[in-house]
């Protein structure tokens, strides 16, 4: 028996409900992360390459090794329309793992965006194709084709946990994780919360104070908080 | 006697002179910086969310707690009109402390901006509002509100002395602060700064070198500095 | 004997040919550093301080003294047309070493752009002049003129070795240095890469895989990948 | 359905098996990782707060919120003979979540050390206990107790991915987690590694080369490594 | 009027309280910051330069310019017995701003330590001396002497605002200020503080948990905290 | 003609004169980088692996690719005896390059020791071995032999140009490299430093200050300082 998921490809997996995802693909991150209760977050290391890249699909996964991007094209063959690729690396780096050709590539087969916890090249294109890509870096620098990784099992990208078929939504504030399971449910959440801050809005745009709203004065005063002159 | 500034919100402070702000508000962070001698800055960490964001106002201080975003609230009450919130943290962490509900709230009591030492997030909706905030991250991240700090107590906000009503002025450059009293005075050398700068621009401009402009060739000669083919 | 190179100013340098510097200009940084094999990049810690920042020049070299920008001004004096100001300085810092009054200057005497390991202020300016500068920060921080460096001497900038005259091409994927000897040969190379990168584009936009157009899927098997279900 | 783990403390869960741990003791971080197929290790981050420190245990584990170390108390209560834990927070920060008192606790309670993902402080005091703990940083900062984690869920600390019962072994290299499914089969493994070491060992200490030993000049040369004179 | 607190020395200082300092120097930097309510520490990025150095005394303070320790040399005049000088800089750099000579000539006058938001040389040396220093870095890198800073001014250092004459105290966790007026206090509180956890120890080592002993089950019951099987 | 320098191994090469490195290793780091006018240093963030490491020895330099150490073998072939080992890599990462293996490999062949711009592991093994280390990482990570680097050519490691058979010096105060044709010069410059530097340090023990002992009291007046009370 294997001791690690190394040198694999899974091709089956199975993919959040196609429903829940476009649910999902009309919030934020922020959004959802909250209605969730405050989890699946990547670290904010992982940035977008251009202001406005926006991405909502279900997570290819693909464990790279360190300057080595031989996986990323092994995964280009299982992705499926509406899939995200999520590369994590056994070792932190900001080699340009990623560029033009493989956003063709992935873009022909359906991908529709990268999340990637290392780094990125061809930026200029890639802003031009409209492709979006979450990267901790963006770099020239090539990679090689050697040893191998794995496409398809769990990785920790970024400091979150993603399973294949999870969704994975990106935009300016960053990039969460909602797994397949409750796909729909955070969904359901993510519209109940967005619903209630609309009406917040209004009652702060008109000058009341969250203090008020929210009814923070006495938990405040009883915590000890001192008013003075 | 406390010991320390924890718990407490002052309501009564001394804000910069009114004319002072709106001279301040003609400068760049660089001329400011370089007019009162080369003081005054916050370390270069501190970013604009998006491109071309600036704000110049009068400092109402907040001290937070990691991950802990209630003293926003409690500075929201605060505000008047013209005045930026100056928000330091006991801890470093990138957490999302604001958003674009707090910014709706911020603006409806006259705050002009948010400086913050810690993460925001809602970042495509504060650029959409043209609300000015400089920080440190961007991140999704939701916060607690569960221990106090304190709001309008002087705080050290990435590097910088802040006291409550010091003039503050950010742009791309980064963030400056002008302490109330010198606020005139610092208004008046930016004025005498920018007006020699514009001199100098055109002679540089012409061709004319700054060795030559700046009297340096001489001691350069006397620091050593050889010329050879 | 000197044992060190500083408080020298070389007037006398081999530019790249001037033909194939402008070859190089045709091409990104990702296509030239694959082009030589993968050598000559800056770290990804320099970054251009606007979006689309691009130059192509022959490297006129500055080494700095910590939080002194003297060299700078001398350096002013050395520019020729096509010139690009390269600066290394000799200690970690992130200050303003260099503003819209020197890039003036440099324009006016043929200065390109400038790539510099330190901070660089007056960003809206300098994006409004559309003069390139790709650095590790943005600080409005001033410095000092007290200290010699050298001009046009080899420096370590960003990690990556260059001499003056060498060919240095900047975009929003990085730096690269090609050194002046090698200058039409990489000029040719990229050339080469660029033609051969239109077809593949061509073929993975039409569905082909890189598996299938590199002939990767033998190698895979032999390195030990597994498909599984 | 929650959508989380937050709030919830596990009590029964499934620890390694007792002699596999024991024989994983014996062996090196750096030897386990190699024996498991270059797998399991935490991000290099994470340091041992003294010279020499060591552990070997199961992994009870804990999510901390930021600044907030109520969970390590009721960890402490879960603490069987012969476990460490393994503390991830859902932030990054250096708050000092830990010292010499919890220590006292965890020891009294059969814990063997501690690995954070955060700070901790008394570190003269931890030393001359010699409770060994392997943190990202030391700092003094005190920590509240206001918001639940939780205790023996699955956490991602520095990287890694840690179910409760998994086996964690810390030295100066760093920390390594194995399954608690393949302890045995790890141990057996490091075992074998460590038999092939010594002997090469000697075989390099009498001046044998690594290219002989290892068979490597016939892959080099194919490389196309070239020696010049 | 000077806008700026730069090129001053101020001879006369008022340090706290010579029996307050002796007070203080019995207790820990974690004690002392929680018994002043948790504030005063300088950021966790200050280390000691050898393990086991421990100082307490009361600031000299020092501004230094990047790469320049000219005012290292001044402060050394105003040193009086039982001081610790307290050296900020205007911009973060790494370099070698004290080595053995300065060490030598600060003990000569009384000085007890230093910390430097900066960095230090000769630390072997140091160590022999057993010196105590608290800095960012180590480094060999030189400076020189060539621009004004102060001594004695209001100074940030490391995130910490110090006036001249405070108590500093640094130990293995870190570095805390005591404002001088209240160093009396603070000693008594930590006095307090240490006595009440000499028992706390004592039940925790007995195999007491800190849930019962802090009453936390309540608390986290409250708090939704949910225990399953 | 290859565009760069990898996949080759160089055999012949030039080192320092034997006698100048005998003299330089006589001195420290700090000193022997004043004395050469101030540079040579490489960057601080590489640090020695056990406390009181120290190395002096002609260089072999190897250039390596991310996570792969397949030219440290290569590089064992070319020591002699009082050689060091000078690892820089075409990528920053901290993988574990280096372990006991290869250094009981390189002390057998000749080699003194190792300075690398990466991670080493077994470093408890190495410090038993007093087998000298300077990294900028500690990390168990294993790497892999599969891509060529080169032995023997100029390399920028941590920010520092070095050609085989440099000096290099490395002690607590980090790593300096002397260009072979200095040596000796560099010896005697560090000589007669070290020499100055004895008799300063008795005066200053004395009490004498540097004000004083450096004449520093004209020129700190002339630049403007002010001493109030």
């Amino acid at each position: 028996m294997s001791m690690n998921n190394l040198g694999i490809v899974r091709r089956s997996i199975e993919r959040a409900e196609r429903s829940a995802v476009a649910e999902l693909a009309r919030f934020g991150v922020a959004t959802i992360h909250e209605a969730m209760g405050r989890v699946g977050l990547m670290k904010p290391s992982i940035r977008p390459i251009y202001p406005g890249a926006h991405v909502c699909g279900t997570a290819v996964t693909v464990l790279l090794q360190p300057g080595d991007n031989w996986m990323l094209h092994v995964a280009a063959e299982q992705l499926q329309d509406g899939d995200v690729v999520v590369a994590a690396c056994t070792t932190d780096t900001d080699d340009g793992y990623f560029g033009d050709l493989l956003a063709t590539s992935f873009r022909a087969r359906g991908g529709r965006g990268l999340i990637i916890d290392g780094g990125v090249r061809d930026v200029k294109d890639l802003a031009a194709m409209q492709f979006p890509v979450f990267s901790r870096a963006i770099s020239a620098r090539g990679t090689v084709k050697a040893t191998l990784g794995s496409v398809n099992v769990p990785v920790v990208c970024a400091g979150a946990l993603v399973h294949p078929g999870d969704v994975v939504i990106a935009d300016d504030d960053g990039v969460v994780v909602v797994p397949a399971a409750i796909a729909r449910q955070a969904a359901d959440a993510a519209a109940a919360r967005e619903a209630s801050e609309a009406d917040k809005r209004k009652r702060l745009a008109a000058g009341e104070l969250g203090l008020d709203m929210y009814r923070m004065r006495e938990p405040l005063a009883k915590a000890g908080l001192k008013y003075v002159d």
